[in-house]
């Protein structure tokens, strides 16, 4: 082909994304240049140790001179799949500030610092994309900015973290217990050794406030979301589930309501006939709703090498379409509103509480009375028929601020028919 | 806000879609500006009957002079919602070819004459989108185009045909035959006065073909798609789908083989397990497989007023963007490589084959014969213990050519002791 316009790459970071995403460009150069207009070279590759052996790698690209990057005048895209927050954030806003495009998978920090990132790519009218950082290999961040971009969205809910979506499948149909299931999960790789990011919900709650963000037009940063992960889900929760029809999810959830924004990340059980109760093992998906499009839901494959290149190189190819037609810098920081963030407080969910009780009369005239107490309505009890001196007692509330169910669960602690509260789930 | 640039729109229709588009255009007039950097202002609407009163809509817009608006000068994006092949072809080319951006809904036209758009696209160097023609709210055009262009796709497998997937749930889930379940559909408006197009599995051949030239990068035709309805689909088939932990759902399917792309529409039975299983109602699903990202869904609205206006004006407002940047003609036809159609008779596939037989010893084996004589292996029957002269025997095939399939039925169908072949439904 004549005419051949060559845009130089550099890539931060040769970990198992950014293997991915040089292989993938490898995969797909010949293609690049009649999708896009433009063929890709990868000039230079960022690593820590340029001793390491990388198979299939050219080491002639190999540096540890971040500098040799960011100060190549020829580079015109970078890509960050390092991860964490610095030094990437000193390198992605060095790097936009010279005019280079930056493709991004860093939720952490994009999750906290976007609106500095935009600034900086304003200044550098650079693209700044970062298609991978929620949900992997899963459209979800072009559709929100422009595909849904007719639309009022006002809620977004999600699972986004595969690594605790594995596990609870696996607690789900297996039968497995918390702890089998994370050891599983680790065998196989889909949890770190280090899972407090993923069991936690820390990583789900990043990708919350970057959808939120998106969606919104408002900024919502990771210490906006409230988050709580899935270790204290135990095998009698499954087996309630189960029998009210439910599965257990780590969901992410973003509203925008008339009184501000909620956000937050929690295992929720949801019905079974729910479209997110159908992704199972380490899938993704993202329900988003919107005033005029209605229900729309994303799924598939939220982590892992080509799943997250993938994102990454249909950013990377739309940039390079940008540089040929001289219009980088065209979708910038969206989020011209200021909305409240309400305090999680504040916020209305349904609950399923399970709760040891002395099994003797008048118990649950008791409790019912504390809860309403409260303001909770209490819409479904389930009593176990024992005959021990202890009962199950499992009672599922109506919509309440989460202010009055902790109030509530104060005093019912305190009190010496209740030996323990075991579980307190939402409930979609 | 200072310094305002507003683009003026000319719309071609103003039945379900344009009626929402007009709405949703008013509805979101002030954030376009913050969204897009312009503000929208619609100049012309063309509609055949200009005595009709419309509710809602300025009638000083309304003309039914066509000319009126491919010859302003001062507009710049052209909606075209009438649907059908003429007159939009000859209004959105000459529309194109002036320059001006066109944003499409028009499935049959685009599945026709896509490429021919594409060049009088390229003449004008304009945009050209159509994001609402297939899957209606659901985001697939961009997604497919942009988000998934580092893959190879490979499949591409949905259901984008509303009205009868409502219409086998109903059969499905409230046991009603087809013709009860259409009555139903028609009733509630998701059913035309005339069913053809949607029941023979027309309307989803034309998605067919749009979303596998997309992907595949080679064109595929609406005449290059085998299409077959829904119409033969009886209860004694659910009943057996129910029986084998299936769903039938009419899909549309299209595979990039190395030795050519296959593209077609039927009824499916499919896993109850499968992500588009659980797709009920008028629901629409795309199910994509890419080399790198692997299974992808993407769900939602195909169809309805705003649903569909959601994907067109999200296509107005990337088109606005594009003009603000100077940018209008990025992304044009990338049907670069020209890959053969495989014959139909080639293609592979399962076969639930159910059939009215005598019932007495020998039968069995000489129908397995038949199907043995043609290549085809049989993977499971079902023999009803009937003690009757007739019974029903229903057998499973593996992937077979389709003319293996049909040359043994050829066979069966003049065997004495084959009385009927009740129903021939591909399986997944």
């Amino acid at each position: 082909m004549t005419d051949t316009k060559t845009i130089k790459v550099g890539l931060l970071g040769l970990g198992t994304v950014g293997t991915g995403v040089y292989k993938l460009i490898g995969r797909r150069s010949e293609e690049m240049q009649q999708k896009t207009g433009a063929a890709l070279e990868i000039k230079k590759i960022l690593v820590h140790n340029m001793k390491k052996v990388r198979q299939g790698v050219d080491q002639n690209l190999l540096t540890d001179q971040w500098k040799e990057i960011i100060e190549d005048d020829e580079i015109q895209i970078v890509i960050e799949v390092m991860g964490g927050i610095e030094p990437a954030k000193t390198m992605i806003t060095e790097a936009l500030k010279a005019g280079k495009n930056v493709v991004s998978a860093n939720k952490d920090l994009i999750a906290e610092y976007g609106k500095e990132l935009y600034d900086a790519a304003k200044e550098g009218s650079a693209d700044f994309l970062f298609e991978a950082a929620v949900a992997g290999g899963i459209p979800i961040i072009r559709p929100l900015k422009q595909c849904l971009e007719g639309n009022q969205i006002d809620e977004i809910m999600g699972i986004v973290n595969g690594t605790t979506n594995y596990i609870l499948t696996k607690m789900f149909e297996d039968g497995m217990d918390f702890t089998e299931a994370l050891a599983k999960a680790t065998e196989l790789g889909y949890a770190e050794a280090d899972p407090t990011a993923d069991v936690e919900g820390l990583d789900a709650g990043r990708k919350v406030a970057i959808m939120a963000t998106s969606a919104f037009h408002s900024q919502v940063k990771f210490s906006d979301v409230y988050t709580e992960g899935i270790t204290k889900i135990t095998a009698a929760d499954v087996n309630y589930a189960k029998e009210m029809g439910n599965v257990i999810k780590l969901i992410g959830i973003a509203r925008n309501t008339s009184n501000g924004i909620e956000a937050g990340v929690y295992p929720m059980m949801i019905d079974k006939k729910h479209p997110l109760a159908t992704v199972r093992d380490s899938f993704n998906a993202v329900f988003v709703h919107g005033d005029a499009v209605g229900d729309t839901m994303f799924y598939g494959r939220g982590a892992g090498e080509l799943p997250t290149a993938s994102a990454v190189v249909g950013d990377v190819m739309d940039v390079t379409r940008n540089i040929v037609w001289n219009c980088t810098g065209r979708i910038g920081w969206s989020a011209y509103k200021e909305l409240p963030i309400k305090e999680f407080a504040d916020v209305k969910n349904r609950f399923f509480i399970r709760m040891q009780v002395s099994n003797e009369p008048g118990v649950l005239a008791a409790i019912a009375k504390v809860f309403g107490d409260h303001k909770v309505s209490i819409e479904r009890v389930i009593q176990e028929q024992a005959k021990a001196a202890k009962a199950e007692l499992v009672i599922g509330t109506s919509a309440v601020k989460e202010y009055h169910l902790q109030d509530a669960l104060e005093e019912l602690k305190e009190m010496p028919i209740v030996s323990e509260i075991s579980s307190i789930i939402r409930e979609y």
